[in-house]
């Protein structure tokens, strides 16, 4: 099984990097649209959506910001972290198949309160930037090297 | 089958509001851990979330980004949005059964590029703010009044 490590604060430094990637396919869409209840027809209907200024189906641009949540928790700082706030700019449509690639840059360091400042930009496989934005966290206080839980496995039912 | 509808920008005024309620359960914090690839054991491990500082499991602070988007997706202003940036201050944690309700306020129009800023709030079955942050959306373009599509059904395989 594979493990899954933090940065406590005094570990980080400006400048420090991370990536996290995920393709974005079929399933992903629907997972996410049955996780928030969000059935916007330009995600779920291909009809519909040829309609739209899109011309096909889309990811929910909040898909975006899950992947820079699980970049966070995941790589930078990793588990054990707070997260505290997050701002997004949506820039380009994500569209069903795209893989996606966070990468965060640790741009500050608050020493009164321990939190740190994450410059974030989700890519797509073009190298384009579909979603930029900024996260505030607080680091773990404990070091940890755990083992990384399962994905859930669900089955979609027709 | 149900229906949803949308506000173009002349049908919006500031000061209007939408909500949107959604019970975060066991399967929607699995269902968003299977999504975003996000498997931070706070969210899936009971043994390690008694250990943090939340005591128990809690859903990803993102499942509220989430909550926040399909309230503008099928509320205000509903389906053929244009999502732009949205901007999110976590405030306390959300648990397991907790059922969260997206309040939307318009609190200002941008008559030249006919974007809208709405102000953003997510409160727990308590009548607390678990989330706040600001949203700016492109209302849709063209009238719709449209059969909403069915959530996505899946089974957890174990």
């Amino acid at each position: 099984m594979s493990q899954i490590s933090n940065y406590i604060f005094d570990e980080i430094s400006i400048g420090q990097t991370a990536t996290y990637s995920r393709l974005i396919g079929e399933k992903e869409v629907l997972l996410f649209a049955a996780a928030s209840g969000d059935v916007n027809p330009v995600h779920l209907d291909a009809e519909f959506a040829a309609g739209t200024i899109f011309k096909e189906r889309i990811a929910h641009g909040m898909m975006s910001g899950a992947i820079i949540s699980a970049a966070i928790a995941l790589e930078l700082p990793g588990p054990g972290s707070i997260y505290l706030g997050q701002s997004l700019r949506f820039r380009l449509p994500v569209k069903i198949g795209d893989e996606l690639t966070a990468q965060l840059e640790v741009t500050s360091k608050r020493e009164d309160r321990k939190w740190i400042t994450l410059d974030c930009v989700v890519i797509n496989q073009h190298g384009k930037t579909v979603t930029s934005g900024t996260a505030e966290v607080m680091p773990p206080a404990e070091k940890l090297i755990i083992d990384r839980p399962p994905l859930p496995s669900f089955q979609l039912e027709l």
